[in-house]
């Protein structure tokens, strides 16, 4: 199976991005044919560009190498450097009608929260259906607020084949169930516009003292406290099985510990859940040309399935002269 | 001094595309630096693909050459094969608002007139923004309804350089004054349209019946006749000058000679014209591979301006990571 996903190059990663998809992206690489690439192209539309997304974009390969993108299993690439994605993006717009775009959820809802409206942001879900239209993937996981993506592509996609015979594949989508909703800080769930996250990779000072803001109920010292509902516990609970939890549980429980204590634990816990991953992120942090060149064979790997295709839309269009 | 032009893949040329603009482009050749591109993505968004475009592309460069494109002089390629144009498009769209693509006559005047609203046809001049600015022409000529497409060109372009600094051309227009405008069949301005044109190529009995068909006066054999309005005279007018117009100006004023027989003449007339460029162009109808080859060539010369201007944009926008 086939399972393709983009990654939106956006900085700094949080728990809540772990274990929301990053998690189930790298488990599935038992499993699937994973693809996955950086958006870069499409982190344009929202105003990024400059230094500033040539660094996220190196951040993010290293980032999720680290985190278990395994590239000897996964097609992992940079979105422009499989230029092919920009033809075919040329050719389905000719088979957008305007409504479709103009339908389109996440176009509303970004300008409406300000973001100016330029033609790329307009135009992102015709770039995405060239994204997932290239690769021919089975399948595509993506958040509630992505479906209606998914669901242009295959519009597009249909228009498309009704012209010119069965070329492109209908895509699938599989919603990402969120097996843990993550809490934030303030107990809402974890997201960068809260500013209630918990990052996965920093200095470990910085961790403990992000985590100690972590809001709890006040409770003295010596009693008894409540830990379903303790945003401390939940947030270890992400870190812990079995024993290892019980035994949090009953710290609760027979009071004599406060908050504090649980804060200074989860830190812990936490640090101790990423080291290999934070040891493999040094490596490559100080091997930023490994990963240029891992982006490079990925490229080399997702532009040996794009080429065949493009040169049969190619003939198919009469591009090809 | 640069001049860019873009040529729309429309099929049989007639004598109106002629004297209209071809002519104009063909003596630029002299003193300028003629760069032209054969449009066939953008010939997408009405519509046109599959085998027809691609017999389009081969029939428009054929037509082109034989008409007095003169490689050696002028950078003559198929827009598609230079693809960075596609990656300028995608960088311009970001700095594209959308109301200046809502508020383009073009997109509006072609949707009254039933074409299918698609999302290539409303994002036209954004392609048309790329492929002026990746070439920096000084001059782009246009017709009237064109002005409008590169004012937007400029506007996108000095919002970009107000990110990045300076890197784009800020592109000038120059209308093309019809020297001549060319009358059709029925009088009306000649025009694929209107039904009323006359080849430029084609049998010489088949032109000679079109011609045949030009509305004129009804005025009895020996009657003296009006030239100054009459359709077959301004038509000849454009392939005669001097004595010989003088004599045909003649031949109208003393009578005895109806309409038909300046027909005749006219048809001899254009005939001779073209005799030269149809022979070049019999010429490369059986050297399809030449037409092929010069193509080729042209698109190694302008990529020779693209791809160094698409390196500095890459590193400015930080697609270059």
């Amino acid at each position: 199976m086939k399972v393709l996903t983009g990654i939106q190059p956006s900085g700094d990663l949080h728990i809540g991005n772990y274990f929301g998809s990053i998690k189930q992206m790298v488990d599935a690489q038992k499993e699937s044919e994973t693809f996955a690439f950086i958006a870069n192209y499409h982190a344009m539309s929202s105003g990024n560009g400059g230094e500033k997304l040539a660094k996220l974009t190196m951040q993010t390969a290293t980032d999720f190498l680290s985190l278990g993108i395994d590239p000897n299993k996964s097609t992992f690439w940079v979105q422009s450097d499989v230029k092919e994605v920009l033809e075919l993006y040329w050719i389905l717009s000719a088979f957008t009608p305007m409504g479709l775009l103009e339908r389109a959820h996440s176009y509303k809802d970004k300008t409406a929260k300000g973001i100016s409206a330029n033609h790329s942001l307009f135009s992102y879900p015709v770039l995405m259906a060239a994204d997932i239209l290239l690769y021919s993937p089975e399948i595509v996981p993506v958040g509630k607020d992505q479906i209606q993506h998914v669901e242009i592509a295959r519009d597009i996609a249909v228009k498309f084949n009704n012209e010119y015979g069965d070329i492109l594949t209908i895509p699938d989508f599989k919603v990402q169930e969120e097996v843990q909703t993550v809490p934030g800080t303030d107990g809402q769930k974890m997201s960068k516009s809260y500013g209630n996250t918990v990052n996965i990779f920093g200095e470990e000072k910085k961790q403990l003292k992000t985590i100690k803001k972590i809001v709890t109920e006040n409770v003295a010292l010596e009693e008894p406290k409540e830990f379903a509902n303790c945003n401390v516990y939940n947030m270890a609970k992400l870190f812990l099985e079995g024993e290892n939890l019980t035994t949090l549980e009953k710290r609760y429980q027979q009071g004599g510990e406060g908050h504090g204590h649980f804060k200074i634990y989860l830190a812990e816990v936490m640090w101790e859940y990423f080291r290999e991953y934070r040891e493999k992120r040094d490596y490559y942090m100080a091997h930023q040309d490994e990963v240029r060149e891992i982006l490079k064979q990925g490229a080399l790997k997702a532009s040996s399935i794009a080429l065949p295709m493009i040169e049969k839309l190619r003939t198919a269009t009469g591009i090809k002269y």
